[in-house]
């Protein structure tokens, strides 16, 4: 029977190439350009809103009282807190509503929530916890990792490491970890389900740490544009996903 | 341009086979049968686990948080009120918690709830909601005709018309019906999209009377039967949906 | 570790109450009566359309190139012969093309179809395949069965007897039985997972007895109606099992 | 009422980013580097893996006879044909089978193929239609525009200018186009709905393009790396557009 730990393991050094990633380096030391910063907010604010989807998904996967109940407070987070605090710290860094509506997904979202949702839809509930499991698990253990940083007090991501270093957030973390394994320990590790269930974790760790790649190469094509082109230059028709 | 009305006169006859069922009116004077109306509540429980998975869906079919929005509050109210009131009901009347997680889903409920659940995978959210739509519609319709049966003071089913008679169901679903219309004002009629939405309320329709007619049936079943073998008799193995 | 017997073994009765249904008999010695079949030929029709939805979900739920080629053969067989087939014995019986396509989705049929396509929906692709297995296994165990008479050579029903007695109905059987089992040969019987294998197996196989009475009670009450009505009035829903 | 055309145009620039892309540039007059086909050919194998999912979720949104037999040819010619052709040319390239189970799904062949299957099941059938069409639509004008390359007959990727400059291939773009013009012209193109299919063509063009960009980029990278790492490192995600 297999738990949270062993996909994790099968991930090799991929796990580590995400939790410990360049881009979260430089945010825990604080040299992470603003503009790779701003790029992620962006970004993260359209990961959210698929992210709660794949909640949603998982009410609709769901074939008890029980399970519906576990998933729906996850969902009323990201909808009724989440979302909303990432489009008012977008405005607070000078986008306009319009600016907000109008930003396009890159790639790396795109590959990492399309991924999470299409392996839901297409294989069973616990799959589709496995395939979002990366992003509570990792943050999770960087939340950890930057807690001595967090507590400096004179920081330029304060905010982000104050959710995530945050008790609260720890806290969730280890709840969903519990429920995960306790779906886990009916699986062999070496059953074609466990196996198949690792794979999926390893490839949304993968997505996980193009995503950070993302911003920083946004960052340093941004930097050789004319200022005026600000956020990005493709920016001109409409796209709002 | 279409609104709800039209899909109402597509169903023609089939409306008022729903909306005035031989059921309906016997709730309404208090002659139905209580094995007619525990068979119903039982189903419902059912259906109702089902119903909540279908406002999920919505979610997950939601391309903006605003879409996200209107259809939280209902699966909310479903998971943390309305199926827990049918449990304690269902309780209420003597079945242990073992027989409630042993129900067997009647083919009416199965009927009804996977074609709204398919309907809205296939086609998209708009489709859903109308798949969805005879249920508020329809309950309505009835709540605002069994008013006054609804004040005598003294009913067997006094709950059931409390619930849909009274005040905030019936504004719930004002609230419904516009929000649905100004959906709808964006197809026209006569396109193929709005003649294929027409087809799918139509549909909804004709099972939502096949649900009431069901428990009729079960009754008249269940009196035939020895006492002993109460609920149903062919409840021995296993099924919990 | 499970096989295929062991869903059956988990329908206790019910497996009989379905493969030696009142309407198989009945069709085995001849005595159907004419409108009991006819009905059935229709809804068989409209099933089929979804049967073949199935066999697409299947291909889409699919994780290698050698799962898509198993299911492909099946998807082909509905698409380019067995819908064909059932239009052309339609039509055979003077349906006309229009009556064909307003021909109305029962709810025994809506039942059956939309449950094995949520279910497949919601949970994984060998739940899909159990759920689906009801049809094929039972057919293929009523074509046995019924061989006897279906060499009389004077029998009302010959094309259909010739059909599912025949040797390659009998053979695509067995193969998916193999099929089916290499797969369950992966899950234990009393996981978690394994009795919601057999849960699902079982509400399919009491859905395959509601289709067969189905048509049963349309053909009862044909036969009350005046003969302009045909072919069903069918705003009056009728269910019964 | 709209068609294929407003599609292409809502793209504004970034229909030609993708269809004149610098590694279509290269491919079509034998610049572009072996290691940048070979990362191509490999990330479309399993690419198409995907692709055949999404005609097979098409015939699952089917509601006819006659729409499931629009998509099943396509499905077949991936299952039966182009796979099998991919796989024998990259084993003609020296990747043994294994080497092939392997392979890592880049984040830009994720991007692009789950945000089609995504699109697809949250949206209708002709949203996955539209999701889809960038690749037809585009390969077939890109096939028109390196016709005169496809003919010098020493070219050293004359394999895929046979495919995609070919008679059969441009035939069946013309089909294909012709088919969704006339879903598309049921829609008003300044609909929501209308504006939400523009949205979603524009996006998975932008997709192509970093599918495109992709293969450049791996090929830059396996330059600066040692030999014995083929066929790629993959634990450092890459990803620009």
């Amino acid at each position: 029977m297999m738990n949270s730990q062993d996909l994790i393991t099968a991930c090799g050094n991929d796990w580590a190439a995400y939790t410990q990633h360049e881009f979260i380096c430089q945010l825990g030391n604080g040299t992470l350009p603003t503009k790779a910063y701003l790029d992620y907010l962006q970004q993260d604010y359209l990961f959210l809103l698929h992210y709660a989807r794949a909640y949603a998904l998982q009410i609709y996967k769901s074939t008890s009282l029980a399970q519906m109940q576990e998933a729906l407070p996850s969902l009323r987070g990201l909808i009724e807190q989440e979302i909303a605090h990432h489009l008012a710290y977008c405005r607070a860094q000078g986008l306009t509503q319009q600016q907000i509506e109008q930003l396009r997904e890159a790639p790396g979202t795109i590959a990492y929530t399309r991924f999470v949702l299409d392996t839901g839809m297409a294989a069973d509930r616990l799959a589709l916890m496995v395939a979002q499991a990366p992003c509570g698990l990792g943050y999770g253990e960087i939340g950890q990792a930057l807690h001595e940083q967090s507590t400096s007090g004179d920081h330029p991501y304060q905010d982000w490491l104050d959710i995530y270093c945050g008790a609260t957030f720890q806290q969730d973390v280890r709840q969903s970890k519990v429920l995960l394994d306790s779906y886990l320990s009916d699986v062999p590790l070496h059953s074609e389900r466990g196996q198949s269930l690792c794979r999926i974790f390893h490839t949304a760790t993968r997505m996980e740490a193009a995503f950070w790649q993302q911003s920083l190469d946004a960052a340093k094509q941004l930097t050789q544009l004319p200022p005026s082109t600000y956020p990005r230059p493709d920016n001109k028709p409409q796209e709002s996903a």
